[in-house]
C-alpha cells in the first residue's frame, strides 16, 4: 500500500469529522472532543446538518462545501447514511477515510452485504479506509487523536495495532499510569480495506516505534502476516495477544469484528515462526510491549535481584527461573563487596536481601553499581525503592500537635526523587535493563519518577521476570531469524 | 496450642513495645507508629532506656517497671540484647511475645545457635512467641496493627498468613486499592515457635475470616499442614503462593527465613490433597483470595459475559474457557429478550456485546437481571461500567469558556454511583457472583463504589476468569473432600 494513506491517517494537516454534535451522548462526540483536547494543530472541520458552531468551531453542512480537500475524514454516522457520505467524500476528492460506524460483517449476512457495498463505493473513488467498526487512530507526536479517550502522556515508543477499539483507546489511561508513551495507535476494526498486516509493516518502518503490541481475534492474511512479521521482529519486538484459540473466544471474535479465528496450535506455530511473543492476557500485552519499548535489549539471561525485602526477592528468584532466566550465585569477590554495604542479617548470594535496611544509597546506587561493574549479570530486577509513602500515610493520621516538626514529604521526597533519577540514568548509561516492581506503583510518587525516566515498574515481582524472560526470548529469536531465515517453516 | 496466646496476639488489651524511639529511622519506630495511627484503644507502653516521652506517651525503662503485665510485648531490639529482654519479659510474667528482631536461622550456623538460645529462654518461662525475623500482626477489628504500613480500610474477611513480612504489611495499601478488607494478618517469620500451621488452624475457626491467603517458602510440618488444611478448606478457601519450587526460589527462601523448601511436584500434590488453590504469583494470591473473601460461592461453572466492548468481551470468553468455565450460547428466548434492549449492531449470543452503547441502565441493571432470571448461568463477568472518567479528563482540557454549561462530574457521577450500588446489591440479593474488570479501576470512582459494595474489580478481564475458575475449583474440591475424605492420599 502507498504509505501516503498512512501519512494521511497518522499525520494529517486537515481533518473533517462527520457524526459528532454538541450533545455529549452522540456517539461521535467524545471522539471529536479528543481531537480538540489533544490540541491538534492542523485544520479541523466539523460537519453537521443542523449545528452552526461546535465547541467553538464553525460547522459545515457537507464534505462538499469544505474550503479544501481534507487529508482524512473521520466518519461516525449511522449506517444508513454511510454510503452517501463516502460518495460525497469521493466526489470531493478525499483519498483517506476512517470509518467508525459499526453494523457490518460482525452482525451477520445482512451486514456482510452492506460491507460489500461500502468496499465497492470506496474503490469507485480509490478511497483507502480504516474500519468499519473501529475507534480511530492516534499519533501523539502530531497531537492527533480521534479515539474515545484523551491521550495525556508524552509521545513515546509503543505502537498499538488492535482489532478491538477498546484495546487502543481505553488503554490510554492505563499506559499513562505505567509510564508507557505511545508512538502510534490504530484500531483496525473489521479490516475491510486497511488491515493489521499493512499496519504492522508501516509500524515496523517507523523509527519512533520501538515495540509493537497487537490484539488479534483472527488474521485476514496469515501468509502475509508471517512474511511481514519476520521482517519486523528482526528489528523490534512484536507482542501479540490472541483470543481466538478457544471455541468461546473464536465465537466472541466473530460477533465482534467478523474475524475468523485460527486453531490454537496453528497460530502458536505461526507466532513462533514469525518471532513473535505471545502474551497470556491483555494486561501482559501492554506490560511486555510497553517495557520493551523503554528498555535496552537483554544481551544474556543472567539477572541480579536487589531487594530490601526477602519475600519479593524470593518471588523474583522463583519466577525468574520459571521464565528461563538464570539467577547466578554471585562470586565470592562480589559477595564480599556486597557484605561491606549491607547489614549482618542481610543476604549477599543473589537475591541480595537488605532485610528492611533503610539505607537508600546502598539500595539504589551502591549495590546496583557493584553488580553492573562485576559483569556477572545482564539485567537487574529491583524491589523496595518506595518513597516516603508509608510515613506519609502515618503522619496524615498522627496528631500534628504531637510532632509538629516532622514534614516527611517535604524533607524526604526531594532526596528520593533525585535518587530515582540517578538510578534510572544508570540503566541508560550502562545499556543494561533495570526493571522494578512495586505493589504501590503510581500511588507512590517515586515510582512515577522511575517510570518517567525509563524504568518500568511492574505491579508484582513475577511480572518483572516475565518481561525480562520475554526480552531474552526476543533476543534469541532475533538471533535465530538472522542466522537462518530459511530454517523457519512457512505457514 | 492454647488459643489464649492467639487472643493475646490478635486481641490484646495492653501492648508493650521495645525497640522504637522518637527517631523515625529507628527500625522499630514505624511499627510502633502503626499502633498509634490505627487508633488502638488498649493500653500502650513504649519502653526505652533514654526517651522520656514518645509521640505523646510516657516511656518506661523496662518491662519490669510496667504497671501491669501486658498481654503482648512487641520486640524490635538489636539481636545482642534480645535474650535479656525475653528474660525480663519472663520475670514480669509476660506470656506472649512478638519478636521482630532478625539475624537468626536465616543467616547460617551462628544464627541457628542464637535461635536455639531464644527458644530455650522463652520456654524457660512458658512464653509463646511469633518470629523471630517477622513484621508483626494486625487485627483491624481490634484496631491493632504493629506492622510497618498503616491499615486504612474497613475491617474485612481476608486472613493473611505469611513467611514474608512484606507480604503482610506492604500489601495493605494494595488490598485497600482493591477494596479487600483484612480480618487478621500475621507474619510468622522464622516460625521458631508459633508456625503457619497453627495460624491456619486458628484462622480456620475465625468466623470473620472467609478466605485465607498464605505465602509459603517451605513448610515446617507438612503432615500437620495437610491435616489442618483439609479441615479448613472444607469451610473456606485457602490460596497459597509457594516460591520454593525452583532451585533459585528455594535458595532465596533459605536466605530469607531459613525455610527448607519441598520439591515442586511434592508440594503440588500436597496442595491438591489439601484442597488448596495455588496462586501463580503474588498479585494473584491477593486477587484470588480477596475476591473469594467477598463473593458468594460458584454453584456451577456457567458464566454470562456482559460488556459494552467486544475486545474485553472476547478476552473474558477465551480466558473463561481456559479456566474451565463454560460460556453457554444463550437460549433463543433469552437472546430475544436481550435483543429488545441492545442496538442492532450489538451481540446477544454470550458474550453480550453492547458495542459502546451508552445505555447505562441496560448495562448494569436490565441485562444482568435478565441473565440472572433466566437461570442459564451461575455467575456474571462484567466490563464497561466506567464512570464519567473520560468526559472528566476531556473537560479538564477544554476551555471552560467554550462550554461553561457542562459539569459532567456533578451531573453524571451521582447517577453512576447509584447504579453501581444497585448493581452490587444484585449480587448479594441473588447470591450469585458478579465480578468486574476495568483497566482504570480506582482511578475511576465508579470502581471504588463497586469494590466497596462487594463486587471485585480485576485489573483485566482474564483475571476475572481466573478468579471464577478458582472458585469453581474450590467448589469441586469441597465437594470431593466432603464426599470422600478417605480417598485423598496423605503426605
Amino acid at each position: 500500500m502507498d504509505t501516503k494513506h498512512f501519512d494521511n491517517i497518522f499525520n494529517p494537516k486537515s481533518v473533517a469529522f462527520i457524526g459528532a454534535s454538541n450533545n455529549l451522548i452522540t456517539a461521535g462526540t467524545p471522539l471529536f472532543l479528543s481531537i480538540l483536547t489533544s490540541k491538534f494543530e492542523g485544520r479541523i472541520y466539523p460537519i453537521h446538518l443542523k449545528e452552526k458552531k461546535m465547541f467553538g468551531l464553525d460547522v459545515y453542512k457537507s464534505v462538499l462545501t469544505l474550503p479544501e480537500i481534507p487529508d482524512v475524514v473521520v466518519i461516525a454516522v449511522r449506517p444508513s447514511i454511510l454510503i452517501n457520505v463516502i460518495d460525497e467524500c469521493g466526489q470531493k476528492g478525499v483519498k483517506t477515510v476512517i470509518v467508525i460506524t459499526a453494523g457490518y460483517n460482525e452482525t451477520g449476512d445482512e451486514g456482510r452485504e452492506k460491507e460489500k457495498k461500502l468496499i465497492s463505493m470506496a474503490s469507485k473513488y480509490n478511497i483507502r479506509f480504516v474500519g468499519p467498526n473501529c475507534i480511530g487512530v492516534l499519533n501523539p507526536r502530531n497531537k492527533f487523536n480521534c479515539t474515545w479517550f484523551t491521550y495525556t502522556h508524552d509521545p513515546g515508543h509503543l505502537g498499538l495495532i488492535s482489532q478491538s477499539g477498546s484495546y487502543v483507546t481505553q488503554m490510554l489511561p492505563f499506559l499513562d499510569q505505567y509510564g508507557f508513551g505511545v508512538s502510534m495507535g490504530i484500531s483496525v476494526g473489521n479490516q475491510s480495506d486497511i488491515d493489521a498486516e499493512q499496519c504492522l509493516e508501516y509500524f515496523g518502518k517507523d523509527d519512533n516505534t520501538k515495540a509493537i503490541a497487537m490484539y488479534i481475534e483472527g488474521l485476514k492474511r496469515p501468509e502475509a502476516f508471517l512474511k511481514i512479521a519476520k521482517k519486523v521482529t528482526c528489528k523490534k519486538p512484536v507482542v501479540v495477544y490472541y483470543v481466538g484459540g478457544t471455541q468461546s473466544g473464536a465465537r466472541a471474535g466473530t460477533s465482534h469484528t467478523g474475524a475468523l479465528a485460527g486453531r490454537e496450535e496453528l497460530m502458536n506455530g505461526l507466532f513462533k515462526s514469525a518471532g513473535i511473543i505471545r502474551a497470556t492476557d491483555s494486561e501482559m500485552l501492554y506490560l511486555l510491549s510497553g517495557s520493551m519499548s523503554l528498555l535496552p535489549p537483554m544481551k544474556g539471561n543472567r539477572v541480579a535481584i536487589i531487594s530490601n525485602s526477602g519475600g519479593p526477592g524470593a518471588s523474583f528468584a522463583d519466577s525468574a527461573q520459571r521464565a528461563d532466566l538464570v539467577v547466578p550465585e554471585f562470586s565470592q569477590k562480589l559477595q564480599d563487596q556486597i557484605r561491606s554495604v549491607i547489614t549482618d542479617i542481610g543476604s549477599s548470594r543473589n537475591p541480595i536481601d537488605m532485610t528492611m535496611d533503610l539505607n537508600l544509597k546502598a539500595l539504589v546506587k551502591i549495590l546496583p553499581e557493584m553488580v553492573i561493574e562485576s559483569g556477572e549479570v545482564d539485567a537487574i530486577m529491583h524491589y523496595g525503592f518506595f518513597g516516603p509513602i508509608h510515613y506519609g500515610i502515618k503522619l496524615s493520621y498522627l496528631d500534628k500537635e504531637i510532632r509538629p516538626d516532622i514534614d516527611i514529604e517535604k524533607e524526604l521526597f526531594p532526596v528520593y526523587k533525585k535518587a530515582a533519577e540517578e538510578f534510572a540514568l544508570m540503566s541508560k548509561k550502562n545499556n543494561i535493563p533495570i526493571i522494578c516492581a512495586s505493589f504501590h506503583r503510581h500511588f507512590d510518587p517515586c515510582q512515577t519518577v522511575l517510570q518517567n525516566n525509563g524504568i518500568p515498574v511492574m505491579p508484582c515481582p513475577e511480572k518483572a521476570s516475565l518481561v525480562l524472560g520475554a526480552m531474552w526470548k526476543h533476543t534469541l529469536m532475533q538471533k535465530n531469524l538472522k542466522d537462518s531465515p530459511k530454517n523457519n517453516p512457512t505457514f
